[in-house]
């Protein structure tokens, strides 16, 4: 392709990155005036870069039918234009309570949503004293979830990264697998991931690596450690990689040398509730109906007391979004999520098998995206 | 050493470390009973670190004067026993809104404090209704900044693990400097940085380093890019170490082949506004005050406007935590205190210059820990 023509490519892709941005901003809008909202105020970094594309660390978006505006403070206002075309750009030195109120009441609006598991209480509290200091006729309004529910379902292009991500996880696990041996510690089998991960081109590694052998595999957010990984105890590791901010998120279970007789009982029933949930979870399905799915399976073998979280979680911009698979969840599935599916059990003392795969749903069905055999 | 001197040793080490949290309880006790509350619920993790030495990244304590409660799920339970021996350790399936109120109840407390800038609007507002629902008589009042404030005036041997987080960053540093010439990339020299801090030791890094050359370096929090460093053009790297939990936080900028005329001139005045702040900060001073002695150096220069964001900020279990250095900070300077001297010069378009060492006051003055030249 000429100059000329990489140049027209270029265009054209920043023209489509822009529309789909115009339309995440039109289905948000829809959402926001179906709760009676003149307009939704934004803080989580995943949200902001979702509806504008910005990747700083701290900034606020408020969303109305006529206004997409994004405000940050000195050490963002250079980027935000770069990362945010269209939206208009506020600088403030202060805090939110001190110029949220004073804008708000130039444009007039009556109604502002807020993200209430986001605002503190101590940010709301000083926001509700400014307005009433400053007799504004405005109600802030508690919402929960909106982006997030936008989020959760995945557009074509979303889903392209995150199979990257999960591409990227995947060959890290063989590199794992040909490095891992007894005598090894944790942290250096975990050191030896990440960076594969990282010079492989993920965007550092989306939480931290855990690699955890014998008892400590019985800890499900164990940290890697000192320990050396010796033959036949398990050695639980859950990984991912990010790409152009999309996660990944895989864990398996290896043994060197071997299992025992228990851990094989166990590596095998935590697989078929796996395989179970893959193969029965549906779009339209309740989350908590896909965890029970596999709950049932584990409990009938005798250790449901020792699956003690979650079937899996949504995958995106965060490691873990909606939607929720847990026995106390409220979430519908609907085609488009991508979430793990990600049994375990854990023996206190002895050791744990958890084995974790990353699905989408299409044409009513999981479709598991993760390639690392098992 | 013999064996068994070597385990009278570990035990007394052991002994130490817990002695040293009573002793943080004890103080933290003090203020809480000075507040009129019969007990303080506590959530962010390195509070929670501080206090009870637990490393999860999920759970609550609550602190009374005869209670040391830490409250957490399945995934970290098992953890929280050996990490937090002395403290009774409530394993909860639900939400804060389920468990609270039954326990609360069962204690007997009437004014229980919250750290109302880490609680959600909602989950206050759950709770506050499951209060109500239950009849519980119980105030829940907001506070701030209370464990905070104890953390930000370090001990003798979270001295020591700064200092050795400081020594991996200044060594890191002479190695980017080493590997750092006119065409390699930030990315590049961010991750040589990177790996040269977790392979000395740092658990991770504590923040994402930035290398940002040419107009990049007019971003104060800048990502590396894959953009390639050339001769002249300053380039900002601003990275830290963690050792045992604790941060260390150094910037520095270079110029390969030596600065044009007007960076030169920059350069001279932040490093000038840096010296005067370093011999000016006193104990006992607002930290307004400090933040104020750098300012001035730079807005007599005529760059005032340049330099938009705050003189430093503490430094210790989080990267950034107590005292803030800046102009609206109320936060005053005491002996312990260890904190960040970073003015800096942002110029858009053409690049930026930032110093940043880690002080601490000791006897009424601050003491550079950093060694890294300028």
């Amino acid at each position: 392709m000429g100059e000329r023509g990489l140049q027209i490519a270029e265009e054209l892709a920043e023209g489509k990155k822009r529309n789909s941005k115009m339309e995440r901003l039109r289905k948000l809008w829809k959402l926001i005036a179906e709760k009676g909202l003149d307009a939704l105020l934004i803080s989580p970094p995943e949200n902001l870069r979702y509806l504008a594309g910005f990747t700083g660390s701290s900034g606020w978006l408020l969303i109305s039918g006529q206004s997409a505006i994004l405000v940050t403070d000195f050490r963002y206002v250079e980027q935000a234009k770069g990362e945010s075309p269209g939206f208009e750009i506020i600088q403030v030195k202060q805090e939110l309570h001190d110029w949220l109120p004073r804008l708000i009441c130039d444009l007039g609006w009556r109604k502002l949503g807020f993200e209430s598991n986001f605002v503190s209480y101590e940010s709301h509290h000083k926001v509700s004293e400014a307005i009433k200091a400053k007799q504004i006729n405005l109600e802030l309004v508690p919402t929960a979830g909106i982006v997030e529910q936008l989020r959760s379902v995945k557009e074509p292009e979303e889903l392209i990264l995150i199979t990257k991500a999960v591409e990227l996880a995947d060959a890290a696990l063989e590199q794992a697998k040909a490095i891992i041996r007894p005598g090894v510690t944790e942290k250096e089998v975990a050191w030896e991931i990440e960076k594969d991960l990282r010079q492989k081109g993920s965007e550092g590694v989306p939480f931290e690596i855990i690699v955890a052998s014998g008892p400590n595999s019985a800890l499900p957010h164990a940290r890697p450690t000192d320990k050396t990984i010796c033959s036949g105890e398990p050695v639980v590791i859950d990984m991912g990689a990010r790409i152009n901010g999309y996660c990944s998120d895989l864990s398996r279970t290896l043994f060197l040398g071997g299992a025992n007789k228990t851990f094989q009982e166990i590596y095998n029933i935590v697989l078929k509730a796996q395989a179970t949930a893959i193969e029965g979870t549906k779009s339209k399905m309740l989350a908590s109906q896909a965890d029970q799915l596999a709950r049932t399976v584990i409990q009938q073998a005798g250790y449901g007391d020792a699956f003690g979280h979650g079937l899996g979680h949504g995958v995106g911009l965060a490691v873990h979004e909606s939607p929720r698979l847990g026995l106390s969840s409220s979430d519908s599935l609907v085609d488009g999520m991508v979430f793990t599916i990600e049994p375990g059990i854990y023996l206190a003392g002895q050791g744990g098998v958890r084995i974790e795969d990353m699905v989408v749903l299409e044409n009513g069905k999981a479709r598991v995206l993760t390639k690392a055999t098992k």
